[in-house]
């Protein structure tokens, strides 16, 4: 999506908008091959028009391949395909942050099963594939490319991670949170790796967050229901401002049981969208370069925590940002 | 419509966009409003949403009521109902301005026959109904509702103006250009006042132009196909550049049979969206106060090239402005 | 007034200036328009140029209705009618707000006692008119002004407020506090409702803030002083840095006594000019709405603290998040 | 004074300025400085604040000595001596660049005789002295600080020049033209040389122009007039449109009798104020460097060429580069 | 290089530069892959901090492949190796561009023989080869870098292609022009093909330019010299002002002989640096597209007069554009 | 050094940056200039080209003497000089200032003895000279220029005043931190006052901090070192994050021994960058001043302090803002 953004001030008086490219699977890819350093693709579809264009010209820059994109043709209108488009303002102390997402009758919703010759796709020497419930939660023929896909991975040894990442937004008027929950464990139970596993616990749990004291009990409980995840992975945030977060993480794994993440409190955050995405990138990181479920919990909660003080959804920390963050790094200068 | 607006830069490579209102018809009460000094209001409908509060944000700023807006409820993603966006980029010598319109699915293109009420609409006192092609091709629902406010108007004694202005992209899939022309003709019908009136002439035209030695026929021609309307207006372009126009206009009426208008060679043009509608807007102006058709040209004229001269869709020039334009002033500096 | 606004550097080494529209009385109006969706209107004069025509527009995407504006003609020069400026740049931390006020010789400044008909203005089913002491203190003919409106707005059955508003830099050479004191008074007397109340308390306390402890003292000690008034308000802030406050407020009235606003303590503050006007708005929309004082005050607390969440003077907050950050809202996205 | 500058668009819908010094006489002792190396010193007054400091802030930059400005101390209003400001939008083709000057009751308008030690500022080895009609226009007392200055000049055997510069604001309410053209040519009588010297042919044109092949004829007349002027100038030029200019110059003198300058005909401009002033620093860098009046007209022509190419009022060339356009240098990239 | 960009202002007198990348046989490359659709890769070397990647980031939304980059240590000052800047500004009328080049001790000049294994480079069904002067003029080394490129290339049967370039900043103090020419000349004996060959035509041209009538004789001449060459091709400029250009080409090639491009008179220029390199993509295209000569300078002419209307050294114009230019396309708006 | 500021973004993804001045002991002459009001004068040396130029506008701005620096010629590539540019991203929250210094082959660096006529420059009643190890670090001979400027300094009775301000990145490659602080001690034994001078105590600590509890013990060691020295001055710093520093300072004087400074905790910083020198500024102001020690320190502190409000590296506080915060003055609004 074309992310909107009207830096210090609203949507709703704005007269200019700095433009960022974003989206819940693509900020993922985008953060494994910027920081981390490895080559990744994205599979959507876009609309063959200048704002079309203007998204593969911030996917090129994001060192993403872009040459599985489908390009729709454009009608002129938007009536058959759109791009889709993502207002958001960052929020100031106690004025949260807020997004329009205009994303409806995007080209990509309209992706179907066979579209994607996944086989093709796999076959290329391909370590790993991450997908999510936005993806998913689009139409209900992408719930089924989701599937087709996770299916054609595991077939090519492909390890595959799934985010629930709840938007109440694309399944209101198609049966809400309990139909969005079903979606999200079908597709879960194919994935090797669930990145925002506490989306799944319970009942739907959407926007409210559980304590971090309830964190092992809950991730016990979407283990049995993932039967075969191997990795269930959360992130944690306390919101007393929109510019000081607390931001931690936890997971369970069947080898290590429950391990809880580094915590880092009083956060300043300029824009903290993408931040669970870049959470994710840093976890399949270092689950990627076989370090430990800990170092993998603190590679996602550095590069997390470093895409909260940059705007934009996607990160701009580099490696070695991430590795002294982890290490203890100040914030004193370098020069 | 909101207007994305990258300045020099193109769509395709921006990182910011200036934003703008516009929209055919809107432009010409815009005009009405802030340079001629009439009051003025918009008939349309919004999504409740973030994007059309700054919508509204850039109407109430144009001076224009928003109190017969319909605010449609926002669904979160767009599915059911949209804001219009239109991105432009301005063009630059041989390279010309490029238009993305986004515009399907929005709130506007489901108005339907018996949403407004637009007895109580015109029986306050209202003296002019202005609409056109872009509305009325908006959907097939939009065609009846122009069709449905014309003949109000025309009830309560208010002058009713249409202008074609096709656009290929709203009707492309739907008849194309031969729908469009039926649509036309079927509303202007109802009109007392065409601008743009070359448009219904012989075939559709289209982005195709007249010369200006065929432009008299042409008029004659039209009037053979609208027996009612009264005065019949069209502008006059050429392109040698994209920042260098020929401007000028041309009219026929009952009273005056054919009417040029001033001619103004090499005008710089910085942007030139919107000077049809700012032409149109000059015009009414003249007819409502009863200057003669061809003051009422001069009026639509002078305004449309002031409008190319600023950017974005709507005129920013005043009434004196414009008179002063009319009797010839010079481009010297006023202190 | 144009409030000419640096961003995050200062006036004294700016090379841009963002500018907005801003004044003690128009804030109130405005976010009563734009926030709380009355329909509401500003009584002022304008010097007839183009600065004064960028006021009126900024006026108009604050949709207060401008038809009672005075234009009085520009002699080029600013000698006899100017506009008000008002460059403020909003401080960092230990670096204090900055303001300088360029408004002497202003069109409004020389308001007089029977250019404005009051009788015509309080006709039209007007509900409510606030003023307060920066008017009254622009020159000794708009004391007069106000006494007159307020007058006439008693007459009419308008219920009517007050602000002090104390600006030394306003009496300055014209009798100081002391004077603005004796002003205040005589025209606080005709009010129904003070905002601001402390600011008559004992010897006219201009910039020093009394403690929260003393609030229910010095409010008693107003309402001696004005036995008309119906409600005392009040805010009540500490400034431990230029981006961090503790905000709060409180009230009195013949039916409730004393009643204290809510505590919002650690507000991070981008710029917290109009944060005083935007209390006045809600509170103001509170008593209209019958919503009791201490709801009035919740709406007046609230509103301000989201103004001060953004740039400018005048609110960009809806009505909903208003209510939302009454009811206990967090800084979450909401998307 | 302080110049505001809304880019491309205009003043009365501007939302953000650029900010830039200007004045009539300082732009010249500007370009002096920064284009043609000389020292130079304003002598001024402003009032003490921030916008003042923003003010000397700008003077820095442009390296013109701040000691001789004289500092009033700030009221907080601007009630007794403000800063002058100057809002100017740019033009573009058949919309001509058009100025809101605010700027009566600024400190310099109160400078009095007696209040500078002008023999203290000649006495150092000053070379030249330039005055004009804007600053002696100010109030009836700069007249007679004009008046001083020039006598106090001659006496230390400093050259005079004066530029009438006539700006109808100035004098609207005060006797007009012709008292602006009695307090000129009382003035002029006094300068060595004159430039805008057309300014004081017959009646005071203003804003009229002189056709070229009267200039020979209008140079005549006025050298009667100021039996004592070694030199008389003018710049010369047509406006068909405010992005194309022809631009020349004349001049004569009692050893040259007259010369005309060179013809710039089609110069593409982006923002014409200033060029005037430009002008003058050119012809006076010639003169007092002893280059013959054709080649002074040369460097002052080529000079307000130049500035007419960059955005805002003074000049950003080089002396090398008004050399290189003087002796034909093209267009081509250097590099 | 980083290119810096002070819009419409001046380098010195800028407070901020917008930035943009390029480098003459890097445009290139860059345009074939973004304009013309073909994969390409960069062979450079860049100093590792973070304005390295800067660049990087830019040549990524360039589409280019990055993985033949050489990163050189940063010695945190830029001793050992820099990254090169370009400050360039476009120039206005009468001011041409300007540019300074601050690219002396860069990592990519301290390239040398046997840094790059060409063979590995080549072997991967590369088709073409494009270098030129400035890269070989950067240091002794990287005019053998060049020579062993080439050679490898064409051992791979890559076609090469080679661009003179001559600047004057590269040259002086090693021999100025003569060296430059006998460096040109030595590497374009193994170029297939020789943009920019006026270059090579008799003494070093430099910046003067040769008449279109001059044009075939010095193709011819250069034939002579260079008689490995399959075609010879150059650009052909006009500069009455820097923002109106005549622009043409003309080529040479063993079948053909003498071929004109088309002429495109009037041009206006937003900035044109980089027009040269857009050329030389399109020429490429065509003749690696087999269009033959005729429609390969088309294509390269169309590719660089899109270019100037655009800010920033490289093409934002799309194959369509290209070709509807070719094919006479006017500059009105497409929506 | 030019600096390159890419405001709340990072370096390695802008797309603009806004342009400082700074440099460490230029720092220190623009905040006694601007904000103590003394004239200063820099001596350094500036390749003559557009940028260079760039950098004398913006000391020009900052009221230093320009008519010291020695303009080396351009060789148009920056082979033999260039000018030092600094990029620096200000840091966010745990993300902390990044600089990337490209300073190497400048013509300052290339300064060697007897390129100054010291006596010329110490004659003309000068009364401080200040200069630092970022200086003397540039090369071998700066070190010996600042030897020589020092001794001669001391020749003409100047206080002379050191700050070794040890960076890394100059010393590498040459002997690392030994070197540096053998050239510091070295120089700093010529000095009455060292600025930063725990940088000298014990091995040489580079970024490393000493606890405030520390302090008195390092000075009173460095004092031995230095048995020349007058003042030892230092400022302590704490980082919790980037956005928020604990920050204050410590001197030590044959006459008073220990003196510490103000401790200001939880200061919220704009931009640190600069803060040292500011604190030098201040303290050389006390010290012209005659205020004692305390007050000297006192000054420099808060100096300090309100440069971390503002971007850039340079002050913009005013005396009189820098004397209320040591009084212990708000954040309130001033209006």
């Amino acid at each position: 999506m074309l992310r909107f953004d009207p830096g210090e001030g609203r949507i709703r008086t704005a007269r200019s908008f700095q433009v960022w490219e974003g989206g819940g699977e693509y900020n993922v890819v985008r953060g494994l091959r910027r920081c981390f350093g490895l080559r990744t693709a994205v599979v959507t579809a876009l609309a063959d028009n200048a704002v079309g264009r203007l998204v593969e010209d911030l996917i090129l820059q994001g060192g993403v391949d872009t040459s599985l994109i489908r390009w729709v043709p454009d009608d002129g209108i938007g009536r058959t395909a759109r791009n889709g488009l993502n207002f958001v303002e960052r929020g100031y102390g106690i004025r949260g942050a807020l997004g329009v997402s205009d994303r409806a009758h995007t080209a990509v919703s309209q992706l179907c099963k066979g579209d994607v010759d996944w086989d093709a796709v796999f076959s290329a020497g391909v370590r790993w594939f991450h997908t999510g419930g936005i993806f998913a939660g689009l139409s209900d023929t992408t719930a089924d490319v989701a599937d087709e896909a996770m299916a054609a991975a595991r077939r090519h040894g492909v390890t595959v991670s799934y985010d629930p990442n709840y938007r109440p937004s694309l399944w209101a008027g198609r049966g809400g949170a309990d139909r969005a929950r079903e979606v999200d464990l079908r597709l879960a139970r194919h994935a090797d790796v669930v990145v925002g596993a506490l989306g799944l616990a319970g009942t739907h749990p959407g926007q409210a967050r559980i304590g971090a004291e309830e964190v092992t009990g809950a991730l016990a409980e979407v283990a049995v229901l993932l039967p075969e995840a191997k990795v269930l992975a959360t992130t944690l945030r306390d919101v007393p401002s929109a510019g000081v977060n607390d931001w931690s993480s936890a997971a369970w794994s069947l080898d290590t049981g429950f391990v809880p993440g580094p915590r880092m409190t009083g956060l300043y955050v300029l824009d903290r969208i993408g931040s669970g995405d870049a959470f994710a990138a840093g976890l399949i990181h270092g689950l990627l370069a076989g370090t430990g479920l800990e170092r993998a919990l603190a590679y996602g909660t550095a590069h997390g925590a470093l895409t909260m003080t940059t705007p934009g959804d996607v990160s701009m920390a580099s490696l070695a940002e991430v590795e002294a963050l982890i290490t203890g790094g100040s914030a004193h200068v370098r020069r």
